[in-house]
């Protein structure tokens, strides 16, 4: 099959060197020009599991595409705010058939790449694989993972289910899921709740779940995204978000971590993916006339925090 | 005129000197021992306009009152959070015909004062006056200023005016007002947006003020205290409110200042008054049914600050 993944990060340069050893035709396509050159001149460089991996894999600046290569598939694996633009830089590989599997966080993506491909051609995943850049040109790849996947439109089961046969062939431990736009809001729901607010407060995950008012704000947060989940077909069963939300302040397991949005923009002063979170969910309020205040508030407040602090 | 001071920091210190210099009688009433314990050993100093002053007011501090004294006249200036304890504590000087004149910032005082003395006996004032504390026993009173007050129940506004004409007589220049109302909440609504936001997004005045969703926000926060006024009976301007608000943001003037919300929790790890400022919006918006989601979101974001701080 031939493949573009497209976002070649840590988690788009596992993707693309387990289909490549697969046997699958695949191109890195990045917008990070040290890491494609350091790919171009000395491959991939990959701790997997502890082996030492070099994989002779073509990669592209995203700006400056190889045009002759007609995707079967594209694996988007951009950071939220950048799909637009990879989408644009990438459309004169697409054609008729190509599939796009968006494994982004966050939700709504569907409504940019709609814009490049039929909703027919879009598959949705959810993905426990993890990784980790070390320099341009170079990831470490550990642990096991697994992958969700689904069409988006009705009646291309079939499709969603073939690709799953290609991830999985790769190692990538793939299954057709009955819903997983149920498991994309559920995890939606905590990086809503978590990113935003510890970023906002300053305060690691257990810091403001140990507070009185965290439970109310976390519910409220959690009643928009089910309302607006509702009217896409996606009953949140609330008590089960709430719980597993609440799992993540508990300090002797992952409760005194920073989310990833404090380190995005309170450490590192980068801008926040919040308009594919909460930020998404204000619009499809608008959209659906679904009130949703919380979201609204909290994007707004990331928004100010990032111009604040000159984010880039 | 009896006139007891509730809550004598520098505020109720100007007041009761003022007061005590035309000629009324007056006790000073706080809950700070080391200042109740210097005024009553050292007098009252102030240095008024360049003037070293001392004057001999008894003070108490509010645990050990002096019983003995009805007092014809109240007047509160603590800190919004303390005003239920003073109250309790001063109960046994109040009798049927004591009036209580609140110049507490903030909305929905009256919720508390109507629990110790009737509608009929209470004011509401907004006051332009200043002051400082020097240390225990002193403040430093500069400046001008001035005072409005109204009774709150109708039907009262002789009272209003005797206690104004008693004011005046003492320098403090102050008049019955029509629409004190539409004054408190007017300032209500600066101090709702400044304060709140400032202190949990760690920012001046201007720094916010120049963000992208600045207006957004404020106009949010703004129509929800317009909407509960307005079931006050108060109708207010809303341009002319957002107008305020917007010069707050100018560098050249204020701009670069952080409220007294951000100086109390972040400086200073002092608990805030949020309860009584967009806490009380929400409060009043509960039992109007009147959605509130900016003022009880913000009220919440705050409250889990002071939490993650350890105010006191």
């Amino acid at each position: 099959m031939k493949i573009v993944i497209a976002g070649a990060g840590a988690m788009g340069s596992r993707f693309g060197l387990m289909l490549h050893r697969a046997g699958n035709e695949v191109i890195l396509v990045d917008g990070w020009a040290d890491h494609v050159n350091a790919i171009n001149e000395n491959g991939l460089k990959a701790n997997l599991n502890g082996e030492e991996v070099v994989a002779s894999l073509p990669a592209f600046h995203k700006d400056y595409l190889e045009k002759e290569f007609a995707a079967d598939l594209v694996i988007v694996f951009t950071k939220a705010m950048q799909l637009e633009g990879m989408m644009q830089s990438i459309k004169e590989l697409l054609y008729d058939e190509t599939k796009v599997l968006c494994l982004l966080n966050g939700i709504g993506h569907e409504e940019v790449i709609e814009k490049y491909v039929p909703l027919n051609n879009i598959l949705l995943g959810n993905t426990m694989w993890t990784a980790g850049m070390v320099g341009p040109g170079e990831v470490k790849l550990f642990g096991n993972g697994s992958v969700d996947l689904q069409n988006l439109a009705p009646g291309q089961e079939e499709i969603a289910k073939e690709v799953a046969t290609v991830l999985t062939e790769a190692g990538l431990n793939a299954k057709y899921s009955e819903n997983i736009l149920y498991s994309i809001y559920k995890k939606a729901c905590v990086n809503g709740t978590m990113n935003g607010l510890c970023t906002i407060l300053d305060v690691n995950m257990a810091g403001f779940g140990e507070t009185k008012e965290a439970d109310a704000i976390v519910e409220a947060i959690v009643a928009e995204f089910a309302s607006v989940a509702k009217v896409e077909g996606v009953e949140l069963n609330v008590p089960e978000v709430l719980a597993q939300i609440k799992g993540c302040y508990n300090r002797e397991t992952i409760g005194e971590h920073f989310p990833s949005m404090h380190q995005d923009l309170i450490t590192n002063n980068r801008l926040t993916e919040i308009d594919y979170i909460n930020g998404a969910v204000a619009r499809k309020g608008l959209k659906y006339d679904i009130a949703t205040p919380y979201c609204t508030f909290l994007t707004q407040l990331v928004h100010v925090k990032e111009q604040i602090l000159g984010a880039k």
